[in-house]
C-alpha cells in the first residue's frame, strides 16, 4: 500500500476531528542559548562556551506546564515546523504534524525544540552548535578538531535541561522524537523521571546494539578514507567532501528502503542514449540522482561532527548506567513506542523488545507500528499515530 | 528461534532418510578450462585466453544425463564441497548439504561448479579466473584493469556453456546458486530452456532494482575513495587495500541481519580496560573484529574485478533483453525460489513476486522461504529447505 493513499486516508478522518488550520504556517526564528560556566559531561569533560540554537512553537502558558520538547534525528537539526521566510521551500520535518488544532496543536502546547551538541549541519545558517568545528578558547580560537571530547545522548539532555532551567520550565508535558531523537526521549525519562510526564520514541531503540555500532563504524571508516581528513585537521583546508559524500550515500541506503527507490527509478538509465552496458561510466539513474544529493548534502555539513554523532550513538544505552534494566527501571513517564515496519536501520523488534521489558516491569507504556514501505525514514508520516498520539497526549 | 536448532532438527529429519555420510569427505582439486579461441561477450567485446577454474564432485553417468550445475555467488568461487588437502579448514560452502545420499547426492549426481569470470578472489590460489587483473595479450601482457571489457551474468552462463559442451554435456538435471548464483541459475533457464530441467534460485532476484543498484555503487564508490585505487591502474604498486576492506565492512552489513550480531557481540568492548567512552579509538569488539576480518579478506581479492562483478550485478534482468517478462515467458525448467526471510540485500519480496509473474505464466514454479535470522547469508543453511529440495531434484 502506497503511503501517499495512507496519508489522505489520515487526512480525511483528521480532518473530522480538527477543522482548523493543518500545518504551522508561521515564520519561525532559531533563537540561541549561551550556556552559563563551563559545561561538564557525563564523562568529566568540561566544554567552554556552549551555545546552541533553538526554536519554539506556540505559547508557554503562565504556568510554564504545556511543554513537548522535540529531540532531533542525527543529522537534522531544531528546524521541526515553519519557514524561516515566505520563501522558504523546506518547512520543518513535522510540520505537518504541527500546527493550530494539529497533532501537536500549538493553541495548546508549547513546542520546543533544540540543536543537538557536536550538530552535523555546521555550514547551515540556521544551525548553532558547539562542537569539533568549534574554536577551542583554551588553544587561541583554533577549531577542536578531534580535541573535543567524546559526548553522549545523555549529554544532549543535559543541554537540553539547561536550556529548559533558563525559561523557567520544569515539567514536560511530553518529550518526544525519531531515531537518535527517539533515545534523547527515552533518556529523559530515565534521568529526570519527576520532570517527564510522556515520552515518545520514534524510530528508536533503548540502547544502541552491535549491527548499528558497526554501521555507524562503517560511516567512520568511510570518511577516514578520504586523504582530506587528514585525522581530523582539514579546516581551512581542502575538506573531505567526496568522503563525506559516500558516507552520506552509505547513510541514505539505511534509512530507506527499497520500496521507495522502486517506485521513483526502477532500472532508468542516468542518460537514455548511455547504456550502462556500455561504459563504467554510464549510469543508471538512482546513481546519477543519488551521488548529485550526497555532494549537495556533504556541503553543509562538518564530517567531524558525524564522527563524534556517530560515537554519541554508539555510546547510548538508556541511563547511561551500563546496565539497560536499571535505566528502564528509573523511568516513571507513560511511554509510547513507535517502530516502522520497515525499518531497516532501527528494526521494529528493537522497539518491541523494548516495550515488552517495560511492560514486565509494571510501567505504563504502549507501541503503535508505522505500516509505510519507507524504512527508517517513515518517521517523517507520523501523521499514521495520529488517533494513537492525540490520545497519547491527551 | 537459532539457526543451529533448527539445523539439528534437519539433520534428525535428514537422518531417517539418508542413513549415509553427511558431508562431502573426499579431496578435491581445481581443475583448469581454457576456451578455445576468443570469447564474445553479449554486448559483442571479445576476450582473448579466457580460462576459468572448475570443481567437481561425484561421477558423470554414461549418457551425461546427471549434471547439478552450481554457480557460485559474488565475492565467492566454485569451491562448494569437500577440501583441497586433509589439514585445509574450509571446506566448500554447501559441503554440508553435498555427498553421497545427502540432498545433492553425489551417489546420483555429477554435481559441477565453476569459478565466474572478473572473479573476486585473484589471489587465492585455488582461483582461476579472468577479468581486469589478468594479462592483455593485446597490450604487452599488462594487466588490463578498467580496459577489460564489462562483462553480465549472461557472459558468465555463455563460459559455463562451454565448458559444459568441452565435457559433452547436452542436459541439466538442475542449475542452482545463492545470491548472484541464484541470477545465473534463473539465466541458465531462459537462455538455454530446452537444456535446463531445473533451476533453483536461492536469495536471489529475476532483475537487480534500484536499491541493490545504489548498494552496488556505494561499494564501488568506497573503493574509488582510496587513494591508492588510482583509477584502476594500481598493479605492481601499493593496491587500495583499505578501500577495498572498508568496501568489504559495507557488504557484510548488507549480507547478514542485526541478529547474528546481537548473538555474537552484544555491546563489549574489544579491550576490557578501553572503554570507548574515553577515546574514539577504544572500540567496541564488533568493529574491531570486523576490522580484523575485512582486512583479511582485503588482501586476497582484487578491486578492479569487484568493480567488475558489480556492473554485472547491476545489469543482470532476467534474459538480459530489457523486457524482464520476455525473459521469464522463455523458461522451461520446474523453478523453486528459496528467498531468506530476514534478507536485507535481497528481500524475499523479490523471489515472491518473480514467483508470482511466474504463476501467473502457468509455469511450474515454486517457493520455499528460509526462516532464519541470518539475512542474505541464510543461504549457507541451505539444508533447512532439505524435504523441498529432495523432492524438487527427484
Amino acid at each position: 500500500m502506497r503511503t501517499g493513499i495512507r496519508a489522505s486516508i489520515a487526512c480525511c478522518i483528521a480532518s473530522l476531528i480538527c477543522p482548523t488550520a493543518w500545518a504551522y504556517d508561521a515564520i519561525v526564528k532559531k533563537e540561541r542559548f549561551d550556556l552559563q560556566g563551563d559545561f561538564t559531561t557525563i564523562n568529566n569533560k568540561a566544554i567552554k562556551n556552549v551555545k546552541i540554537g533553538y526554536e519554539t512553537y506556540g505559547t508557554l502558558s503562565a504556568n510554564k506546564d504545556n511543554v513537548i520538547l522535540l529531540c532531533h534525528g542525527s543529522l537534522n537539526n531544531s528546524h521541526f515546523a515553519g519557514k524561516y521566510d515566505p520563501s522558504d521551500l523546506h518547512p520543518g520535518v513535522w510540520d505537518h504534524v504541527i500546527g493550530p488544532g494539529n497533532i501537536l496543536d500549538t493553541d495548546k502546547y508549547f513546542v520546543i525544540a533544540s540543536d543537538s551538541l557536536t550538530n552535523f549541519r555546521v555550514k547551515d545558517p540556521h544551525v548553532i552548535t558547539t562542537g569539533p568545528a568549534s574554536p577551542d578558547p583554551d588553544n587561541g580560537g583554533q577549531r577542536y578538531a578531534m580535541r573535543f571530547p567524546i559526548v553522549t545522548i545523555a549529554d544532549f539532555v543535559e543541554i537540553q535541561k539547561r536550556l529548559l532551567d533558563s525559561l523557567g520550565i520544569r515539567k514536560l508535558h511530553a518529550v518526544m522524537g525519531a531515531s537518535m531523537g527517539g533515545m534523547q526521549a527515552l533518556e529523559w525519562a530515565a534521568r529526570y523521571p519527576d520532570m517527564v510526564a510522556r515520552a515518545i520514541a520514534v524510530t528508536a531503540q533503548a540502547e544502541q546494539g552491535p549491527y548499528d555500532i558497526e554501521l555507524k563504524d562503517l560511516v567512520v571508516s568511510i570518511i577516514e578514507l578520504d586523504p582530506n581528513w587528514s585525522k581530523g585537521d582539514y579546516y581551512g583546508k581542502k575538506e573531505p567532501e567526496d568522503g563525506l559524500a559516500v558516507a552520506l550515500k552509505s547513510f541514505r541506503m539505511t534509512v530507506t528502503s527499497y520500496a521507495p527507490l522502486d517506485r521513483q527509478y526502477d532500472r532508468k538509465w542516468a542518460d537514455g542514449h548511455k547504456n550502462p552496458a556500455e561504459s563504467l561510466q554510464n549510469k543508471f539513474t538512482v546513481q546519477a540522482d543519488i551521488d548529485q544529493a550526497v555532494h549537495q548534502e556533504a556541503k553543509i555539513g562538518d564530517a567531524n561532527s558525524w564522527i563524534y554523532i556517530a560515537q554519541a550513538l554508539n555510546l547510548f544505552q538508556l541511563g547511561h548506567g551500563n546496565n539497560l534494566r536499571g535505566g528502564m527501571a528509573k523511568i516513571k513517564a507513560k511511554v509510547l513506542f513507535i517502530p516502522s515496519k520497515s525499518d531497516l536501520l532501527m528494526f521494529p523488534d528493537f522497539s518491541r523488545q523494548a516495550f515488552s521489558v517495560l511492560k514486565s516491569m509494571g510501567k505504563n507504556v504502549d507501541i503503535f507500528e508505522l505500516q509505510g514501505d519507507g524504512g527508517h525514514a517513515e518517521s517523517a508520516n507520523i501523521d499514521q499515530a495520529e488517533i494513537k498520539l492525540r490520545e497519547f497526549l491527551n
